[in-house]
């Protein structure tokens, strides 16, 4: 059980951030430092059974997760302060969890509480971390840094609206930023999701692109020769909410929200979730096809990914039927640049404009972290959203009551394939 | 091949020895050191055919074990002076081993004595370091140490007696030191072997228990609300010799003994050894249920701990008909520590008497092997064994004269499942 | 991807070459220098379909090797400058290669052509390295040094004569230099391939045998009591030409080239070629075995070596039917030393004369490259052909004409097992 985070050696020095401080997030890093201060998503509701413990890596730490009776979700540190016991290998009682070795029981707040051994205030002594958790869209997110937890973003846009909320996360085995320079890369779509079909379809190209410092983080837009534009929105440190084409031919543009969390700095999930603007007959037919494809996409293209990249199969002789193969083309690109990639070696392009803002904004708000200096407040203004070619997403119908809220609200569909679902827990469990 | 205890860099700073130095046990290290100037018990004598050589690695270094024609078992190093050869795949020729190679013979006192290809009187400069080894209670014993070897440690208690002298030792993946820990510490049992029922039935109260230092090591008593004791003795370094209640109904108390020896510094066998007191009709079906259970465990202990500590089996979910399910509890306390635990983070309290003695005695007694200061001879006094509400096993049967011995000495019976021994022999094998 | 060359610290002094040396062969080595400066066999060119790009791992370092549309083997840098993409797994169009990342477009050469993204002379900029390339004798082979390449070295005798040329290359997991001294050592071939019989038969005998520099590298010679003698050339740095009795009885003795090519520190290449002096009926019925020879063997040597290095499984007890013995031997032999062996422990005796002079004109030749000073340049002499008991090859039938070219060129016939293809492109594609 390798501790990746903690044993990188990371200095930054003052003022002196380099691309390697971005890719290290264990919990004395700078990058790790940063992604800390804001909430992330660690796991899936679903996979998250009442009154049972799960271990959880991220960012290089291992933490208990575990729901209580009352259906609350709780998160503390991994291991007991007694003797070094894995926490989640204990068991849930009530809203507490008591180790498997001497039986060291801690309230969800992470107070010691019974140390049935003892007999003593000794445990008044005791406490281990706990840490903030919300469920929203689906997902558990938690905060991780210190102090205060700062307000819990919310994206009413995918709470309330007509149709179906869909999630589909998935893990892949390198750096997250990897990822992240991915998304405002809007010129690897017409090579990596163009079926290697050499005909540049315009689609990126670098003068056509521009990407600018926004209140949240950067707006990265795209203009066509007509003059009509595309404007994703990049949130720092790691969320995008991007306005695409689906791969399902019913389904037309639809509006998704991503983050990109270290598991380890080799490995990272993508939370994933996507507005599917389908109601009545149509919602349920997509909501059964989605079902049917769980099951049916049962190669696991972390996989297939390394016997790509290793020349003993080709990407066109894939079995699409059983493999999301716009997952793997992107796991080809990304693992295909190593588990982690050397920046310092690269070349970029006008088209990289969108991987250079985002490297220069997340150096200066390192550098301003490594000197202690205030790093900026980043906020989503309200009802910002993506487009394209004048489309968008409708706008959240924002509920007036408690009625309206649970009228308003999507329906979650969880449409992970069964397979992924597999890898994710594995990779998760960091064991 | 990687040399886990010869890479570890333990520098150990005269009298100041810290956790980690229990750790390390590579042939330059301080526990290293320590552990090798006792006989240790190394293999299954069931395990080593007559005429064949295996690879045996422990404490971080690999060795040749065979039997030689004659039926004594021989251990030498693990390589050839000649090109670095492992010499356990070369063939054994009377009591003598061949390298593989190129035909270097050596004599099971480890002096050269063959090279095919010389024709020279090289042969006679060229000797490898042949090792004491005694087979003794169905194990091979070896002393690893330099020097002559100390007297060899005889337990009569488990060599006479009426019953059957049962074996069942395993292979763990974490260091030995927790297991160590494990054996004086009774307050586990409630939880880990306590079906993870909250019930603490009160063995193990911390109040209740005491630690003290003995001739042979610790003497490590429980003291019931009536006043009845429990006494157990640990033997420095790495002996337990204990009396307890086995899962078999229809055995009541039996006495045991237990051997930890590292594999490397994140591997380790328990060898044990238990009397099992039953003669006649009992005995004959103890033995057959226990040949029976051998083959019924096919589920190894070691991967199922690893499928529960990464949150993907529970243990109430394994079936129990088919894995011994107390060393898995086992399994999951120790290596839900970590492969190595880091003992500066621990709180210890009333109930760790018995882990605080363990490790007291051991710094005690690596400052002075640091600082070149006579270390504690431990003596067994005769006579001395474990004992629970009155209750001990029988006194040893000590023979006058060679029919007694032969009449008096008890059967011994290999009851490991098999799929444990396959994994020991893989595990012992280093490869 | 860990880059096992690049990572080596080998800090040669001047005029001190160790050991060490000989084994690390990354792109900063003193041997990896060494190596680079001769053309060295790096794949099969019936592994290299037209149209097609293979990730290829030689000495380290990673490489796009692909066959353009003409036919024309290709080899450039595996990746790709503008982020680090793996060039292997991009598309071939015609004799350049795209990137399938951005699709960003080389020439043969190296040059970028194309940056669809970019319309700008920026691409001008961009320039890979590209290794110039020969197939020959059924091998790619390729010149990885700097500058340009010395005279590509042929070998006539194994292009033009009566009979077949069979190729039978295999991997294995250990140092290559670990192979080439098992070459100039033929004392080990009565016991590693003598049956384990303790049977001494006097071939390798020490007082037998002499190494000698020669111009190509060393002669190795072997006088038997009848005074008739055995040679087989060595030709620095890493090639032997053998006249040697295969296994098959209805081929006499037969001569072989071979060339030990790193992978990576710890894995290695035998690129092997046999001159099989059959010609009609008997290259017929010769082929016809062996082709179903390559489909029977379907036992990896590489994973029986580590059983039974494991001790879990005896070479008696391997079917030699479905597997290839020799190659198993040899296999146990080297890598029974370990993955590297310690040369420092060694103590070489007479029969040692081969590998003493190998080490000795490796360390002269690292040394002056150290020191900056000359190397030797070895030539291989018109004619040089190894020979035993009067017994040689016959010469080449070199061609006059061009017509006379084409009907003397032997027939190239590859005979590796199917299993051994899939180990070895498993282990070239470095991932």
């Amino acid at each position: 059980m390798p501790e990746a985070g903690s044993s990188a050696s990371v200095v930054a020095l003052e003022g002196r951030v380099g691309f390697d401080d971005f890719v290290h997030t264990g919990p004395r890093t700078l990058a790790g430092r940063y992604l800390r201060r804001q909430w992330q998503p660690v796991y899936h509701c679903a996979d998250l059974e009442a009154g049972r413990a799960k271990p959880l890596r991220i960012m290089g730490e291992t933490f208990a997760l575990y729901r209580g009776a009352s259906g609350e979700a709780h998160l503390v540190d991994g291991s007991c302060p007694h003797r070094g016991m894995q926490l989640a290998a204990g068991t849930v009682e009530g809203e507490a969890i008591r180790c498997f070795y001497h039986g060291w029981k801690y309230a969800s707040d992470g107070q010691c509480v019974e140390q049935p051994a003892e007999e003593s205030r000794f445990c008044a002594k005791i406490r281990i971390r706990a840490y903030p958790v919300r469920e929203y869209l689906g997902l558990v997110f938690a905060y991780l840094g210190d102090g205060e937890p700062p307000a819990f973003p919310l994206y009413p846009e995918f709470e309330y609206f007509e149709g179906l909320l869909e999630i589909d996360s998935y893990q892949r085995s390198c750096n997250y930023f990897q990822n992240l320079e991915n998304a405002l890369d809007m010129s690897h779509v017409g090579y990596v999701h163009g079926d290697n079909v050499a005909a540049f379809s315009g689609i990126g190209l670098g003068r056509a692109l521009t990407a600018e410092e926004s209140d949240w983080g950067v707006e990265y837009t795209f203009r066509r020769k007509d003059g009509q534009i595309r404007i994703n929105h990049f949130g720092m440190p790691n969320v995008f909410n991007m306005y695409a084409l689906p791969t399902d031919p019913e389904i037309r543009w639809q509006e998704s929200l991503f983050w990109w969390v270290p598991i380890d700095d080799e490995s990272h999930m993508q939370f994933s979730l996507h507005r599917v603007p389908a109601t009545g007959k149509d919602a349920e037919r997509i909501r059964e096809r989605r079902q049917a494809r769980r099951k049916q996409i049962n190669l696991a293209h972390q996989l297939l990914a390394e016997e790509i990249l290793g020349g003993r199969l080709r990407l066109q002789d894939v079995d699409a039927e059983h493999c999301d193969i716009v997952r793997l083309q992107d796991d080809i690109a990304q693992l295909g640049q190593g588990r982690i990639v050397d920046r310092s070696k690269d070349h970029p392009g006008l088209a990289d404009v969108g991987v250079i803002a985002l490297r220069k904004l997340w150096r200066r708000e390192l550098a301003a972290l490594a000197e202690g200096r205030p790093t900026k407040s980043w906020t989503r203004p309200k009802g910002l959203g993506p487009s394209a070619w004048g489309l968008a997403g409708a706008p959240a119908r924002v509920p007036a009551t408690p009625e309206e809220a649970s009228r308003n609200r999507a329906e979650i569909v969880d449409v992970r394939p069964f397979v992924e679902v597999d890898a994710q827990l594995r990779a998760l469990g960091g064991l």
